[in-house]
């Protein structure tokens, strides 16, 4: 009981040297890695810089006590930084403490909501959340965060939560333009993109293995940060207008206290639910794809309640709300890390970092953190989902476009909650007219067949429908209008047989459709006969009327049916 | 084309003198049986008398150019009467002019809808009412109906549009109640009972036929009106405070302008919707009833045509919104109504009855109509479906009960919906769990069954699941993360093979957890086969990729798979 809601009591059993070993490089790896990061997404969330590690440091150690990933590493990541920013920005203004508390709120009501997901088992919900919509959602926000972040390298203000305000505002403001702000931006970014492109490639040829030149290419940052940070203090170009960091407080991360006010909930609690499960669904991909790897097992339920104490644990830090980000884990994984412990040295690499180098980034410019975080978010940008959905579904390739434009043209919060409404009214459209198909049985086998596909032999008194989808109250009055008018066409009919190998579950509505369309047959003088019920729709049967009302027999299998019902013409002999 | 949008010209052709003399004679008794019925369902819909009776003519003849049904006969219902009620008491004042305006108003946009919903052929949107759902709202709604007439039967006033607002309304006032209105209502409500309950077998003892006898019972609220308007007038009871319908304009239905104001509109579209779907759902399954018994057959979508014609016309002159309702179509099927011109011909009888014999209506007592309406609404409370539900499947319980609870506690319109809100959220937790078989060889045969139900031959490196359920996003990850479980659990797996015999679609979300999963595999050296493919679903497999990347091949059948990939332990031999 205790090592299920616990999983470092698994792992921590058999930890040795080994482990040790390998946990450690790769936290120092990861570590220097998330300096840069945590920064650049407190920078997006709307945040001081130091945020951003203080939700580096207790929610990874939180994470290691309870998380199942082997792994995963939980921090600040773009997206949610994103939904961070625009949730908290209806509440507060930028800058202002009730901003920071308000950000702090956030984080506790998605733990708490989290937790309780997860201690119900209720991580199913996640799923409502499509593919298509997800993947749409994504490269939305990649866009939104990439537009967002260009005040930054251009050094101009610019306010908004669409695509559309976000680009209205800059071109408002294009005069104000800093050269040297833009100077150092664009070649940051610049940089970043070679370094994501060509260094690794470069490195190999160098003769470097290449799981060491992808780690040292997702380096590339600290390089960006420090030469540019030597550039704006001996240049003073912060004089010159170029936005830098500043002071950032040498300290752990101090103990905050949520506001959990009624009012303040009542603004946040939508939010954090999007949050929760937006985060939820990235951590859980991300986790299952390196799991896999190592033939390791996720536990779905108490990675909700990894994930939501690491919530908890960003409220009462200084924080905001985190989830297992891509880029970390990966490179934690290719870092060689076999336990969540890499996470616990992560931490403590990310406390000293936080008391000891934090008067190192005052002259980083703000411009670099945005190079950082465009480049990062512009690889989530991924339109071939577009493409892949028109040629395999309209339907799913409607949901797909549909959080795309409304994502970037509405905002992130309403963007996703259409996608997600519209895919699930798809599905039931798509249910709502099931395939049912007459077959006919192909001479010389007990196989039964579409008669509109294959060569099959029929009996003018004998309709034989295969059903292809379970029956419910969205599909019931479909059948009964099929069958209906299938019988009023064809007035020898005899006997109806429905074939039911693909009906897997049938509820009352189905059940009071079944037993109409059985009295509307009766009163034609026609019989209804089902095959191939399977058993949990057998047992469910026999505790309804309809068996006893049935005008006609149940079937083992269709061929049995066809037996004892069908007096078929007989093809004509060859060659007459 | 015409004939498709003008079921006149099909039945009219053939129209000939037998046919007409049945059609009078079922003319002349459903006038009867509806002159005081329009009367009531006025009442209830807070109208003047009269617009319950202009509410029968035109719709009627409307329906009978463009309707598909030949015995449905169209006008007010109990159930839409309380629904007009309900929403245009949100936007006037009963007895004001502006309350008459917004009912036309409000026939118009649920007409319009209908029709548009006809021509673009949407009316599988009224599925969305599982049959709990419309069992719980009717059975609601009639006793919420009932409770409504309570104050003409005391002769009280009360308001409110919950069970408990009605109640406790009543009780406040119950000191005033009149006792010569209590003496006639409830007199009138007995002999009501009683004529349902008693005079058709009376009448059947006595010699008469049946049919006669049935049609003739269904003429008792006729005696009630004549014998309590008799006594009132003679009695001078309206003196003694007896509430009567008073003066009722002599006048064939006047032409009407509905009011159309932005703001209006805004206000009544979503009732009007609402009443055009529970109006379309009520009618169709009267039609649908009534056709089978002839082997006729009713077009849904022109159905929607012919009621929002009758809608649209009932807004023009002086009506509110009507369906067609059971009780009527019954007496005029029963009555031997052969084609829709029966409906035109009572149309005549009511516009006579309009023009000729109001006055007579004069002294009759709202008791007695508010007895005709508690008679006709209890019968429609039908509690069965709660016991029904419960012993055959508790998520169409949760859907019944919850919507008899909200309707009653909280009001029509909220009941309705939860109810439809609530199935579609239970139908999508049902499938995102979807039933998943181990399944092995039954000895001898090329069967595959359970093998926790079976005795079955299966092999250790050999997992084959039957996957009952198609797959779509919200059980996607479901499916990969059983897999996953499954083949970690256990470790001499070397093939899975997924039977997808009842799998009837399978959506983009579900094709890249395919890929998800056949890549994980891969990563564990195991590979990954399916077998019995449906026709529609190989055909979106091979436009996306999965094939193409498959870890193993596609099988025909499944006993293809077992030959090919299985070595299984043989059964030890009998006797061993």
């Amino acid at each position: 009981m205790l090592r299920r809601y616990l999983p470092v009591l698994d792992w921590g059993r058999s930890y040795d040297r080994h482990a040790l070993s390998n946990d450690l490089i790769a936290a120092v790896i990861v570590t220097i890695m998330l300096i840069p990061q945590s920064l650049a997404y407190a920078l997006l969330a709307g945040l001081p810089p130091e945020a951003g590690i203080y939700a580096s440091i207790v929610p990874i150690l939180l994470y290691s006590v309870f998380g199942t990933s082997r792994s995963l590493a939980v921090g600040p990541v773009a997206v949610v930084s994103l939904l961070t920013a625009t949730a908290v920005g209806q509440v507060a203004a930028q800058g202002t403490a009730g901003y920071a508390v308000a950000a702090l709120t956030l984080a506790l009501l998605s733990g708490g909501f989290l937790v309780i997901l997860g201690l119900f088992r209720l991580g199913f919900l996640a799923n409502f959340l499509s593919h298509p919509v997800i993947a749409g959602f994504i490269t939305a926000s990649g866009l939104l965060i990439a537009a967002s972040q260009l005040k930054h390298i251009l050094g101009i203000p610019a306010e908004g939560h669409t695509l559309f305000e976000i680009l209205a505002s800059l071109a408002g403001h294009l005069s104000e333009i800093n050269l040297p702000t833009v100077l150092l931006g664009v070649g940051a970014t610049g940089f970043l993109f070679w370094v994501r492109k060509g260094l690794k490639p470069l490195l190999i040829r160098l003769g470097l293995g290449p799981r060491l030149a992808h780690v040292i290419a997702k380096a590339g940052p600290v390089a960006a940060v420090i030469v540019t940070t030597v550039l704006v203090s001996q240049l003073q170009l912060d004089r010159e207008g170029v936005a830098i960091v500043g002071a950032v407080p040498q300290s752990l991360p101090p103990f905050t206290l949520p506001d959990l006010s009624l009012d303040l909930v009542r603004q946040l609690w939508l939010p954090a639910v999007l949050i929760s499960i937006i985060g939820f669904v990235e951590s859980m991909s991300v986790a299952q794809t390196l799991a896999a790897k190592k033939r390791q097992r996720i536990g779905p339920d108490q990675e909700l309640i990894g994930l939501g104490m690491a919530n908890i644990g960003a409220a009462f830090t200084g924080g905001y709300p985190v989830t297992g980000g891509f880029a970390r884990s990966v490179v934690n994984f290719d870092a060689g890390a076999e336990t969540p412990a890499a996470g616990a040295f992560t931490a403590l690499g990310l406390a000293v970092a936080a008391v000891a180098l934090t008067p190192l980034v005052f002259f980083l410019p703000k411009a670099t953190l945005a190079a950082t975080i465009i480049v990062a978010v512009l690889s989530l940008v991924d339109l071939s989902t577009l493409k892949k959905t028109w040629s395999y579904s309209r339907s799913d390739f409607a949901a797909v476009s549909a959080t795309i434009v409304l994502t970037l043209g509405l905002g992130v919060e309403i963007g996703v909650a259409s996608g997600v409404l519209l895919s699930v009214l798809l599905h039931l459209y798509k249910t709502s007219r099931p395939h049912v198909a007459e077959v006919g049985l192909v001479p010389g086998t007990q196989h039964f067949r579409n008669i509109d596909r294959h060569a099959v032999e029929t009996d003018p008194h004998l309709l034989s429908l295969r059903v292809d989808e379970s029956l419910y109250f969205v599909n019931a009055r479909f059948l009964e209008d099929l069958i209906l008018d299938r019988v009023t066409d064809g007035c020898q009919i005899r006997h109806v047989v429905l074939l039911f190998s693909a009906v897997n579950d049938l509820d009352y509505s189905a059940l009071e459709s079944l037993e109409a369309i059985n009295a509307r047959l009766r009163d034609m003088d026609i019989s209804l006969h089902l095959s191939e019920v399977k058993g949990p729709v057998m047992d469910k049967l026999q505790t309804g009327s309809l068996l006893a009302s049935l005008n006609g027999e149940v079937f083992l299998s269709h061929y049995c049916a066809w037996q004892r019902l069908a007096s078929p013409v007989p093809l004509p002999p060859a060659g007459a």
